[in-house]
């Protein structure tokens, strides 16, 4: 039987301001994505996010970004792979306090967007992140395009890693993915589920630019930052459902 | 045998900001109070504290301030005991994680500038911190003024506590500190070192207003960020040993 | 003829997060006060509301607050007076770069919540705040509560200052307001309504305690954060303008 | 007579962190590029900065930088040209009320680090800065290197712009300067004043990689965080006044 975990960016609300539909989200994912205060997020946040994953019998990871909140994480930033290795070990520490608290554990660390983006195509930010995550704990998680340097150094050293599609978003010829959120978005959700489908039962997906690639995914990820994401979410999952898909987390 | 611990903030430095003499003070201290990015410090300078306590033997512990790096934590805020205790987990779990990568555990925590001082007289915030201090480890000692509802809560809950004196600034007639930097600071190290000989030999001290009064102690803190700090430092430890006082972290 | 200046909070969108509805709100009000990236609102965001208050041809203000972006800067801070000065001189002058952008000019400046409730009551900073005014722009209006420091200090100085009421907080006996949002509110959009005409044109107003009292304004605020802000600030204008009241800001 | 204008980096000071030498380089400077908040400085350093530069008769201009205090505005950033243009109207607007409350004008505009190597070589970003200089006062002058997208664009564009070198740091072939602290600074004092002599007196340099190249100047920068930095002003000073140069403001 087939297996997938749907993986979903969470607690990027911030002060005053809400963003994404956390609650509606947990229902249909199995691994919820953190902010970390650096890109999004908030203390406050962050415990309160920590508790409704648990509630809902979601696994938690931690979403590190580049400090740039004024970016939103989304803004390359020349810093060194060393002081990266610092903000990623500082963010996943202070998530990892929220779930002590808790009493529950971090299962994986998804780097958040262009510090995501980055490490996969830089191998010295791949294997300063890798550390990071090695050093706080052997066994956790990384999430990854499977044709990246993450992936990569991640098998070399022993890190497990977790190959990474994208539910709502398109893929190239070359594995990755195109981020613009407008334009190249698919706005048909049955269409996005079967594609999800696809991806899980056959190990291949359409490009964006229509050509036929294998493409293997142990975790899918929707993007929750959007009015109909919850129901995308409920979409995928009813299509996975229908085609005998276990839907659980990674390491479920 | 008399036995005192000596603690010193640090690891206050910021991005391309030098504050305090943190390797010199390393040689005289047996805990260092390591600042989590909030009042000062950054990833970067939290790992180099972290592994820099560790070379000297140096017990560590979370200095968690108000989010005022502009004030330097030293403006007192009007942020609720809950939002409080989310700002000492996150900060207290960024540290932890640093110690992990060292392989050495946080001893204890103490909170920074006007947190530290609204916390010993809001019992609210008091408990608060004690409570994010207990989830994150149930044998965390919380370095406090003997008399201050920290103390008071940190009894009433079985939260290890060590009472708490200071080397540089004066005492009042009520257990409390003036914390000015300016004016009220002694500048004589010799009187200094024999005033902490006295707290720790004979629970004694004389106050701002020239009053004997009791003052127990079992950790004196020596602020680093003055020039002369080292030298006081050595000051303070020489009268100490001729004293035959040990000098010993609080768990140690 | 009565008439009276329609004003609302403005620009406290940030990076990713959008918060109230600028656009819409733009058509019925007179005087926007723009957040200046201390408690919300950023250099884009400022750009652009200072371009859509243009459009609209809506008098523009400063709306500087706490260094606070956490907590949206509803918390107070022990900040002195002269921080607070530099603080208020450094956002107003930011924003005005946006107005001269523009070649539009500055008509008023009206501190965001904690510190405008603050300096309500604290001399100093009423005189620190009104002085950063005075020394920007002599002609600048200061929007502030009747019964007030803020009021006594600017007639005082010879700092034009225009009286404030609040469309959606109850106002309490000593010419205050309650600025809890929850409960407080009333949400009977006709009946606040009602209440503005009266401030308007008898210059009464029931308080939170049901006591008439007089209560002048120049100026009434309208909170743009709430989901059914627009409506309330239409049903306030058709109301207005059924009472033969001029809306026009403060300068006009 | 040859003339040159002596630049150097100000108000970099932060919160509780001192950084450079401020008063003691007034002494020997014409020009003072003053930090805006973003990579350093903050609004108590900002007034306090432009009252020492008016008590010393020293010119002032803005010095913004990318919104990185954490990297002190060293690390490059995948900000926009449209978000720049926003962060530099917003920092020299925030300046300009600093300048405004001492009744002095901003003379020029100098971004900082990152900011500034990258608008030398990026046109696009050049232009956008230059547009925020021109939009907030036409008469601003730009500093920068000689052959550069900035200097060439503000010469299309009319935008006044003064060509700038470095006392102390290395120039090469193609008229940038290696920004590297270490290993590339010169410390002979002496040698590095005679270098700034013969680029004022005779428009050559000789590069890091040893050749004898043009290089014309009207600005001249002189680093001030170093120990040394104001002897070396004062060395360079001497020289140029022993070479009969007239050191005067580039409005001057």
């Amino acid at each position: 039987m087939a297996k997938i975990d749907l993986n979903c960016d969470m607690g990027e609300s911030f002060s005053q301001y809400v963003l994404g539909n956390d609650e509606e989200m947990m229902q249909y994912i199995t691994s919820a994505n953190i902010a970390c205060g650096y890109h999004g997020g908030d203390p406050h946040v962050m415990r309160k996010t920590v508790k409704l994953a648990k509630e809902y019998d979601v696994k938690i990871g931690a979403h590190p970004g580049f400090p740039d909140l004024l970016g939103f994480g989304r803004r390359d930033m020349a810093a060194t792979a060393s002081e990266v290795k610092d903000y990623v070990t500082y963010q996943m520490g202070a998530l990892r306090e929220f779930a002590r608290a808790e009493d529950i554990q971090l299962q994986h660390c998804k780097p958040h967007g262009a510090l995501f983006m980055k490490a996969m195509r830089d191998r010295d930010l791949a294997r300063t992140i890798l550390e990071a995550v090695h050093e706080a704990d052997p066994n956790m998680v990384v999430f990854s395009l499977a044709r990246s340097e993450v992936y990569e150094e991640a098998q070399k050293m022993g890190v497990p890693v977790a190959k990474e599609a994208y539910a709502d978003r398109e893929h190239t010829k070359e594995g990755s993915i195109v981020m613009t959120r407008k334009g190249s978005a698919i706005e048909d959700y049955d269409k996005m589920a079967e594609r999800v489908v696809r991806i899980v039962t056959e190990g291949r997906v359409i490009t964006n630019e229509g050509e036929d690639v294998k493409l293997e995914a142990e975790t899918v990820c929707i993007h929750g930052d959007t009015p109909g994401a919850p129901k995308l979410a409920k979409t995928i999952t009813e299509a996975l459902q229908s085609a005998n898909v276990d839907i659980t987390s990674v390491k479920g």
